[in-house]
């Protein structure tokens, strides 16, 4: 019989989907330099000229065998090995070959830690603002996923409702530093606050709870911004990495899965990961590409531009009176919204063009998020249209509450 | 908790694992090449020059956004386009690309249409020989699979026995033509055969059953042998290709699920493939891998070795006084072996040098595989010492049989 539930996931509404395919349709009509379509975190900047270089090397230097031979099914050796060391350079870790599990990027990494550490029944807690992509990650393994509302404004994490949700059933805390969509990095104090609240927790309940980290911002941070690595907190703790936004590569899907020496079982889960791969019928991301980003561990994109769009973003919005968040990193801003419903702030954006994403989906409702991964110059022609559109649409309002 | 029933399958011991270890030990001894190596389905050919050139034309002169941004989630537009296109043309079918949904290689488009088209409690049938990895697949998504034996000598269907296996909870029916690890080609007239009995069932239990075909091997066919397209033979069917074979490039992992547009839902499928990924993280293969073999659609790698070789093989097993079916195409062939019991047969060639690998994981035991996608020169050197062991090992035995 055709499967009902992914048929009846067809009928789920995306408001993003929506406003993407009414900013491509603007775009034809007034050129799409003309739309400040602020809703994708499809990154505007090249991958480094590098990469090509790199790419191009080896096609040109290494046999057919070599490049496009099956991969073994964790990943090729080598690469694993380098991924390791330089983690272990980075962030002062003992990771070795057989701690990391070559992946599809960060889905297909997060994807894999969810069925390493919880089954049908287990419950899964993340926090608000989130990725609403968690959601097809852990319900379709039977699993549920519990979204703690945002601590707002710092969206560091709200302590006071985890430990009102903890309970038995809790096999693993989710969480994603630097955060989609807030752009906030979780400080040293919140990450050691959240681990000993866990440590305590797995003593409680008698079992382990695993810290699962979506980081596929960790090189994207600000300047003087604190940035610390997740797993130097907590042992029992899998870091799931991507290459998409530090190199600009979010088509060619590779990331990686590092399960932290210290955790439990480290040294089967990489293994255990290439069952659950056997399952899923996806066994490795690209050869060419593994072989690739080995070379390119220590390099990132340009991404200061981000840091520059958000800079002007930030300031503008400061300027208009909206209450914002300064990000850490990420090319995200959460500011919140000029009325209750994000929903109906964002279609008064569209009228000026202005392509904003309502926070609903992130379980956070009244914020909207702006993804600033776009031409410079394009932020700089959006700011006196968000201007206007402020000023007309929300003028008296802004007035009256003075 | 970590998840037991991955941590089970470790235990799994594993044959062709086992022979694979040993083929490296022994060649790290006396030289992998006096080693003969017919374990794995590893395409010694050559992917090729026009990819290499191909994707060395896409870095040069495609922008980082084009080559590396976002795929759509169910593959790039002109890409599926273009897949419908060929296979139309060489088909005759009526494709669209909303039929089309590109998947890393057979083994994602094989779990994709599994989900697509049963749930827990259902069941498939397969037919032996098979790949045991259709194991994995099928067994973690709730589903059972249930192997029907052998037409042993010609390796088509065995009819009898799969209407003694037909019954109501069978959603899907999986075939494998080119077959691993038979090298047989299913004929027309066992796929009409099995078509009406399918409609037949259908018909019978008032629900759609689904012709799952699973196609890595279907260019790879030798001189003469009639090579009937599956699809035009049964319209609830979905196809599932691999260009890991075809164009040598196995750990590129990219290929496609093709939906019959005359299927049930034929127009939903693609979008629940996509709903599928979602859940299993894996949204796409690599975008550069996408536009690179839309570029190779009419093209192959000089897969006239493997009928070279198969020519080589088959004689020499025929002129030993094996029984062996002649394959129509792949590079795998499956004599039976000169005793009972396979694996001590296989075990006894490794005193050879002679990696054979035994069928018993095949559903069809008595057999042994030899994948022959090996160096046509290493073949050669091979036959004498297949004959050493044949003779030296089951002489007496061969001479009092007769």
């Amino acid at each position: 019989m055709i499967s009902q539930q992914y048929k009846d996931m067809l009928k789920g509404k995306s408001v993003i989907r929506e406003l993407a395919e009414f900013a491509a349709a603007r775009g034809k009509e007034i050129g799409y330099e003309n739309v400040f379509d602020y809703s994708l975190g499809n990154p505007s900047v090249s991958a480094p000229q590098k990469f090509a270089e790199t790419m191009i090397g080896l096609l040109n230097k290494k046999s057919s065998q070599e490049l496009h031979g099956y991969s073994p099914s964790l990943g090729i050796q080598t690469v694993r090995e380098k991924v390791a060391a330089s983690l272990n350079q980075r962030f002062k870790m003992d990771y070795k070959a057989n701690h990391i599990f070559m992946t599809s990027a960060a889905a297909s990494a997060l994807a894999h830690a969810i069925r390493l550490v919880t089954g049908p029944g287990d419950e899964i807690l993340t926090f608000a603002p989130f990725f609403p992509e968690y959601n097809p990650y852990v319900n379709l393994t039977g699993a549920k996923l519990t979204v703690i509302p945002a601590e707002t404004p710092s969206f560091q994490i709200n302590f006071e409702q985890l430990e009102k949700h903890l309970n038995e059933k809790v096999m693993a805390v989710l969480i994603n530093t630097p955060n989609n969509p807030s752009g906030v990095v979780y400080t040293a104090a919140t990450l050691k606050k959240l681990a000993d609240l866990l440590l305590e927790k797995q003593k409680e309940y008698g079992h382990d709870i695993f810290l699962i980290s979506d980081e596929p911002y960790r090189e994207i941070v600000f300047a003087g911004v604190e940035t610390p690595y997740v797993s130097s907190f907590y042992d029992n703790s899998i870091s799931c990495y991507s290459f998409s936004k530090s190199l600009s590569l979010p088509g060619e899907r590779i990331g990686y899965l590092a399960v932290n020496p210290a955790c439990a079982d480290a040294d089967l889960f990489a293994l255990m990961c290439g069952q659950i791969s056997r399952g899923i019928g996806h066994n490795c991301p690209a050869s060419i590409m593994q072989l690739a980003i080995a070379e390119m561990l220590s390099v990132t994109s340009d991404i200061s531009i981000y840091e520059t769009n958000m800079n002007l973003i930030y300031h503008e919005l400061k300027d208009l009176g909206f209450n914002v968040t300064k990000p850490g990193g990420t090319f995200y801003i959460l500011p919140k919204a000029l009325e209750e419903d994000a929903t109906a702030f964002c279609r008064k954006a569209l009228k000026y063009d202005l392509i904003l994403v309502p926070s609903d989906s992130f379980g956070c409702p009244g914020y909207f998020r702006m993804a600033y991964c776009i031409d410079t110059e394009k932020v700089k022609r959006s700011l006196p249209v968000l201007r206007s559109f402020v000023e007309k649409e929300y003028k008296s309002e802004r007035k009256s509450s003075c």
